[in-house]
């Protein structure tokens, strides 16, 4: 699957913790049946800065084995440290990801010239694509959008982008300046409807790895030109994002929230604590009903 | 080496890129000939966490090698995964190591309950002292006050502490309500007479692994009474502190200012980059030379 | 003027410091020939809370003489003490201006009930609309929208709301609950085009003041969707957002950048210093030509 | 009274608002009979950013009036905007106060130079001494040691200094640069043991309105060189303070304290709220017994 051709929403997936193969298998179905076949494995939502590498790499096969030949399988390989980032890196591209994306490395911070040192290495280690992604509250840093786009043009081969900045002036930047040329995608759910509108052809979604139809749907709204449509269902993707934001850790109330749903892949990671049955029972109360998430066609 | 038994200043160590053992060895020696001999190896001055778990290992050793008999050492072991954590907690323990600590996990953001899961799994699995080290600026997340309390209360055996909150308030409390019975360490260069003043025995200085003699003259001013002196040298601490943060990336000017001391270790773990030419002559101009530095006995 | 038939671009009107009346007149003018006639006077761009309460008055009420019969004039009377909002908002009804606004209160943090006791208090004191703004980066708290909420539906008769916190889900959710119902203004220059996407009738925006033609453009393309031509007009409207918010201090750089357009208001309002010649010169490089903002009808 | 003669804890007095010149009258016999005879009044604690220039005069007169001929009375005349400060400043001064002083200018951010024309106005605008009050949190931006170095050596005739920063390294600095030689005086009641024991002469509390004795305790014990015991006093005090930040609006809390040690002054200043009754209660709770207060010579 070519990278730039990809068009629509891709999944911040969830990763299991029992029976990973079996229920890998089992999310990704979920999610190609409700519109939805891009994944991006391991990054903020999926937890891969929680796991060992050798745990990571079992994630990345599940994945690439269940979704790889149906749809795009992107996987993070993010760390603190290099070296950890290029061990993974080799081996998502020896399995058949088809591409791989590391947030800016974190823990301390990093100029523009450090970043450039960072991605350049990571390009020079593998065939498939590579996407920076920016994600400046789990980085511990912001990045102006004139040293992304430096970063941006001089690491060749050329850099993708998942930018999870938050700032709509950027998202606005890099789509007027790269737009068609570079794989561009937009991260933070709040701007999902915002971003299909400004010209962004791919949207990595933390929700949709839990409701999946409700992202697809803002993405088929829009490129259908039914905004009013798309926004109803952005605010109600709001909605959600912020309870599972305010009850309970959200690593722990996602895969609640996607058990739900019908989809048990297992409690949290450690050492998340599990939810108290106090914070279940919010999370019962105020999550939406099936029948509230049903998106009409 | 008893923990509490232990006095005085704490080197945050610098790692070497060249040379591991010897310049490991020198670095120790250039410490002890200066009146430091507790030894904070891998952590946020030392770098670990950029650090593939191999080549921290590596460092580890060097570092028991060179200073086990001689001084404490106490090996960072933290990670944003636990994975990692467990591995070089045992790798450390086996070794030889006085001690390990871990910043609390970074990354994501985790509550109370979630570190003392994170910390007893970690105490569970060596035998040697663990401290929870505490720096928001790092982990990402701050701690207050009553959770440290709770944290430091449940897990077993007796957790230490170094506090690099850079909250007096914190560092009061700690120290009143567990000084004597718990293994205390104050960490923020700028706190370090203060931290003396109100009775921590031990400190943790960033600085000491470049300016031994500075940090270790703060602690035997204090105690011998000799504010007025303890704090022209902290002030002078104050001043490199502040030169070293503003010129170049710290870590790549820490090990400069360490080069002009007369002590190569080699330059910046990627991707940090190299100090420009210019950086290197500011700093050239800036820092202290030799003679303001020596310290009056 | 009903404030809720009112559609289109707000100016954030700068306030000149020489010859008031006549200034005023001018730039009214200068607005009303590029296609913008709603006036916001004495608020964060036009610098009320650096002026005595005598000298807001006289600004008041030259802009109701200028404006007062061509367009819609809204007069911040926001301060940190109460006493002065109502003694403002009492002057500016009495002058005729169409609706007041008030930041929320400034200097300490005020929770939810006590900013109800605010905005009640000021409701009561006149009998013209009254907006809540709210503006976290100059207020020095942000209000949830669960709060601004509790506000909006408390307060009586029913205040209007002009969002400036800068976050694309509280201007999202104000429109869908409140839109048509009461009077909404989105700020923050860098959403204006996806606040009118997404359906907001009136946007008050600081450039607006420089810059007419772009923000008009913006409005205009949008009802008119013509999105992308909007989406160039919003780029080039943040590029110009950057250049006055980087070089010298705002409040200096955006008169200079007013007076190279042909209207000169005077220099800043003190304490704030003048620009330097050499800040002038970076402006007179970096800002657009005359031909870059001419807007396609 | 000499300013730089001054020495000891000066009361950042709580405003009534019932009773003015009478509730003044009581409030300052209760710092004088407990140790502290000085008073930094309309300042944050005094919530002069609350009011009107009319009633801040009011209060500024009881002040004089009460405390005059037996302290040191500094009138806190800071707003947003200089044309308030200057007519503060003009009456204080006419009504014989000490010092006046003024918080940086808020709710815009200046520039060192743009302050430099703040306080040189305001310090060629009245005969006697001026105090720049640097206090970021309520300003809303930081002022860099060194901008704050240049500040205070420009403005003629020489400026004090009351840091409230919170940053022990600006008061370090300040106090090695300008000891003696300015009238400084820290701020931030945590820190108030390390700033004696730093060689403040005299700091600026804010529970010292409510707690005079643990204020003027801590100042008396580190004169005496009775180290642990101003460090248990300072921990109390900042129990208490944490106490008082938490449960209610503190402008609300601190006022209830008072009135529990038999002190009534009043309730809160609008638009602050009233304490709910289970807020009161839980401080009747949590709050200190007078035993408990009780400090030995």
């Amino acid at each position: 699957m070519e990278l730039l051709d990809f068009e629509g929403v891709i999944s911040a997936t969830l990763t299991p913790t029992v029976d990973l193969r079996e229920k890998m298998a089992e999310l990704v179905e979920f999610h190609l049946r409700n519109g939805v076949r891009g994944f991006f494995v391991l990054g903020t939502t999926g937890e891969g800065a929680k796991l060992g590498r050798e745990r990571r790499a079992e994630v990345a096969e599940a994945a690439v084995e269940a979704a790889g030949s149906k749809g795009l399988v992107i996987i993070h390989v993010g760390s603190s440290d290099i070296d950890t980032v290029l061990w993974l890196a080799k081996h998502a591209a020896r399995i058949g990801a088809h591409a791989v994306s590391a947030v800016a490395p974190f823990y301390y911070r990093y100029d523009s010239q450090s970043l450039i040192n960072f991605y350049q290495t990571l390009a020079n280690t593998v065939d498939i694509p590579v996407l920076l992604y920016n994600n400046p509250g789990r980085q511990g840093y912001s990045i102006p959008f004139e040293e992304l786009s430096r970063i941006l043009e001089t690491v060749r081969p050329r850099l993708g982008l998942k930018d999870s900045s938050g700032d709509p002036d950027i998202l606005l930047q890099a789509i007027q300046r790269y737009g068609g040329e570079r794989f561009l995608a937009s991260g933070g759910d709040h701007l999902m409807a915002y971003s299909f509108i400004i010209g962004y052809r791919a949207h990595i979604s933390s929700l949709a790895t839990i409701y999946p139809e409700i992202a697809a749907g803002i993405h088929r709204y829009v490129r259908d030109g039914r905004i009013e449509e798309a926004l109803r269902l952005q605010n109600l993707l709001n909605r959600v994002r912020a309870i599972l934001k305010k009850i309970g850790p959200d690593l722990a109330s996602n895969r609640y929230a996607l058990l739900r749903r019908g989809v048990d892949i297992g409690g949290p990671i450690p050492p998340t604590r599990q939810l108290t049955e106090q914070e279940a029972e919010t999370l019962d109360r105020l999550l939406p009903r099936e029948e509230e998430i049903a998106v009409k066609p």
